[in-house]
């Protein structure tokens, strides 16, 4: 499981735990990202589901280029660039690579713990417009991963979940609600704080799911 | 570039110095590796091209897997468990999704520092066994990273340049030396230590290459 702490990831955990896969583990990046309580959230997270948390640290501060780690450029609030995956609609909370990275690492880790899958939360509907998180950025993935690892060429490839691609986040929200998630752990906001600023666009995405689902956000 | 320390990652910078890209970037990974001479040869070669260091860590250790940097595990000695790509001939020193997670890395840096292109030097003939060097593995990454990049759904992806693929590891030492590249500083051995043990898959193979272009090792 890439676990980052926020809700999609531990909607998407809550659906992978409902099948009781052992070894469960939570992978989570410590990437220089400015919202950090998003590490503790994902902590707390993986202990409720009983999954062996792994931190693996990767400071992509160091290269720059996102909102999300370089302190000089600003976290956007909505009107945002745009919502369409790709070309200018990538907004500055965009991180080169991320998904692609931190799918590399995922791919590591399941080869050396012979874990048979690896689940992430990407949705392709109510999202940022990341262009790593589109469904034929995932599929194309599997296939380069499948050609990398020992247990690929042994024609056994690591199997990508992505059980909320098709989901709105109103549809998540309700879903994390109905698995009984502790949605009252996640963290979206993506400037740091004590409490959500409320204003940037991963809380806008947050509330709106929230209302589309019918549910007291139990974080706020 | 993907710069190793080693004879392969060198020439292969020494290619792509030739060409005089501006600006020159040379990324290492500290991944724990226990041969961290390495590193400190990486350091040397960038600097002898004028190339900008840039080291990432990221410790694979901990998720183990692999002789480079589980210490559990032993270095093998050739005859190796095999040299073709995949299954059983997969030799102890692989270490899960390398390349995969190296790649990817150097996809984040190029799209943040806007630049052309990312090199490195794998080769698909005489080489370790590792299904991370083949050239499908290779093609197939570059069509992942261009749908996981901003720049690549804009049409406008990064390249991906593998010029030693084809060359067998002698042809290597013989461009290498016909380029002037420093390969006294290069560092093959899979083992730490103050001088390369001899024994190991990785010395044995730059012994191979040395002997068959004509020229004698510098680093010796």
């Amino acid at each position: 499981m890439l676990l980052s702490g926020g809700l999609d990831s531990t909607v998407c955990l809550a659906v992978a735990a409902a099948e009781d896969p052992r070894p469960l583990v939570a992978l989570t990046f410590d990437y220089g990202q400015r919202h950090r309580v998003e590490l503790d959230r994902a902590a707390a997270v993986a202990s409720h589901y009983g999954a062996e948390p792994l931190v693996v640290r990767l400071d992509t501060s160091a290269w720059g280029g996102s909102a999300l780690t370089d302190p000089t450029v600003a976290v956007p609030e909505p009107p945002s660039p745009g919502r369409p995956a790709g070309g200018a609609g990538v907004p500055a909370t965009y991180v080169p690579a991320r998904n692609l990275i931190f799918l590399s690492v995922a791919m590591g880790v399941a080869e050396a713990r012979r874990l048979e899958a690896v689940s992430l939360g990407v949705n392709a509907v109510d999202y940022s417009g990341y262009p790593d998180c589109r469904p034929e950025f995932v599929a194309s993935f599997a296939a380069t991963a499948a050609l990398a690892l020992q247990r690929g060429v042994q024609g056994r490839p690591v199997a990508i979940r992505t059980p909320l691609i098709d989901r709105t986040k109103g549809e998540i929200v309700g879903l994390g609600a109905s698995l009984g998630a502790p949605l009252a752990l996640t963290w979206s906001c993506y400037r740091g704080g004590v409490r959500p600023c409320g204003r940037c666009d991963a809380c806008a995405l947050r509330a709106r799911g929230f209302a589309e689902a019918g549910v007291d956000d139990p974080a706020l």
